[in-house]
């Protein structure tokens, strides 16, 4: 019930680990998150992350270097963004070895077990961060050997954990569970936001959604017009048959929820799903049949920033967020 | 996206409009909330709320005599607690017209159009509140002359929005949306979630479940109990064809779920559903068949305190959430 954070999981705890100027971890996203968007993110002092999971191993290579290009990062040096890499694709282990040998130092995994990779990565001099939806498996994380995790809640967007725990909720009692540093996330792309987090316990906090609405995401045009036009109930968790995934609601949106309704099996739904939705969708903006994974915040997106200019903005909110709160109750 | 609230929508304007010590409501709650609960609430420095929605005339007057009495509020006098009523039941003017005469001037209305009895209230001198589950509503809310409004988010216990908007979400939107007081509802049951929806924008909270969870609480020992043994998953939100609930885990909730995963149509899941079933679960103490309507919040009861323990422990908390935030990000 105590709500002061250990020391070791102090946002200055956090920094230290992660190097960073700020508290703060851009998401790595499938087709949003590129290397121009991690350069931008980790040179606005927030640590950028390559989002992995989309990529083959060439396309790997080509956003490393980007992202290295573009924080001039000598060749060879750790690299001042890290990489996130969903553990439940078949190549995860060629792009394991890709980012090792390239410097990557830091690792946010997600979509499998901590104990897969955290051990052979701290065997490598890494940082491993795991992404978790519940208290339990957050004692997993904290027990495999993180160095932190990412708490992410029920109103984040893609992929989500079947329990449907809210940011609000499940992070105090991932704080109360571990001694690492908790990363909160789901819900978050304002200042008020990040002081809301931070007054949970959580150490600092990831962004998704407002990052993927910037002038250096990946996202496609269309994808940003979509998000700025949205509202607190554009978005809708959907496909909890397969893997829950939150999603834009859009014509596919409406076609997978006609299945659902009348309980179609998950074979017929995946059918409809098919390959390359997402990517259709996000990367190249077909709003009507394309897959478009955004969290629910998206409502709160009514500009297109450059990444400078939304942490700067982030400052300034969390400043004002927290000069309002009174001492006492 | 500025985040410093206008004074308008400060704590002490909400304190001042409910007559409150500090900024917090105990929410009205069918077969929970009654007279006991309600004085206990406002004895200890919060808004006690009569959970009226169940109540049948006699009922209703016993539990509004029952806090007159536990407040030692002389007859006459303007009631230190207020009602909450649900518009959706037929019984409703009848309510209204005995909590008037008996002298209450603060209603938290929900289930329906605010419209329907702010109006009609304020005329009576009454201090007008309704709850919303949207930024959209919460303008109506405005529009209709309410005083303040609840903003409940997906995470809160019993009856639900269709939207599924949590309360992180929520809160940030409807504080810009109006200019009236926002009380955050919706997982809030220590000071670190109050400090947080405060960092938010609201004015205040209501918090219901640990309210339940409390000596005074009308919740038989047995729905306590269950309280103290739940986990972050143990509460899902059901019945989406009908209205949307969200309750603890149980035998009747597993009948629910088969129904729903074979898309059973609404009249049989209404029919199973029946009569009485949250009477029988949450007063009367039946853990398997009856409907125990809770807020996913409950995996953070681990004790049963009284009302006035419940509040000192809520202000300690708040204010060592907000001493360990740092002023700048």
């Amino acid at each position: 019930m105590t709500s002061v954070p250990a020391a070791a999981s102090s946002p200055n705890a956090l920094t230290k680990l992660l190097g960073t100027r700020l508290p703060i971890v851009q998401a790595g996203m499938v087709w949003v998150s590129g290397g121009k968007l991690a350069a931008a993110a980790s040179n606005a002092g927030v640590l950028g992350l390559v989002g992995g999971g989309s990529m083959k191993p060439d396309l790997l290579k080509h956003h490393l270097e980007k992202a290295r290009a573009l924080t001039s990062t000598p060749s060879g040096a750790p690299m001042p963004f890290g990489i996130n890499l969903p553990l439940l694709y078949s190549g995860i282990d060629e792009q394991v070895k890709i980012a090792l040998d390239f410097g990557v130092r830091i690792f946010f995994t997600s979509a499998g077990s901590p104990k897969k990779l955290t051990g052979f990565l701290k065997g490598h001099g890494c940082t491993v961060v795991h992404v978790t939806s519940s208290p339990d498996l957050a004692k997993k994380c904290e027990d495999a050997g993180c160095d932190a995790l990412v708490a992410e809640g029920f109103e984040a967007g893609g992929h989500n954990g079947r329990d449907e725990i809210t940011t609000l909720v499940l992070i105090p009692q991932v704080v109360d569970a571990v001694k690492i540093p908790v990363i909160a996330a789901g819900g978050i792309a304002d200042g008020r936001a990040i002081a809301a987090a931070m007054a949970l316990g959580a150490a600092g906090v990831q962004i998704g959604t407002r990052f993927a609405a910037t002038q250096e995401s990946s996202a496609h045009a269309n994808f940003k017009n979509a998000m700025i036009q949205s509202k607190a109930d554009s978005t809708f968790l959907m496909m909890k048959q397969i893997v829950p995934v939150r999603l834009l609601k859009n014509q596919f949106y409406e076609e997978i929820k006609a299945l659902e309704a009348r309980c179609a099996p998950a074979e017929e739904i995946m059918a409809h799903l098919g390959k390359g939705r997402a990517k259709s969708g996000m990367l190249d903006g077909d709003l009507a049949n394309g897959e478009l994974e955004i969290g629910q915040i998206c409502s709160a997106v009514r500009d297109i920033p450059s990444c400078a200019e939304l942490v700067a903005r982030l400052e300034k909110e969390y400043s004002a967020a927290v000069a309002q709160l009174r001492a006492k109750l």
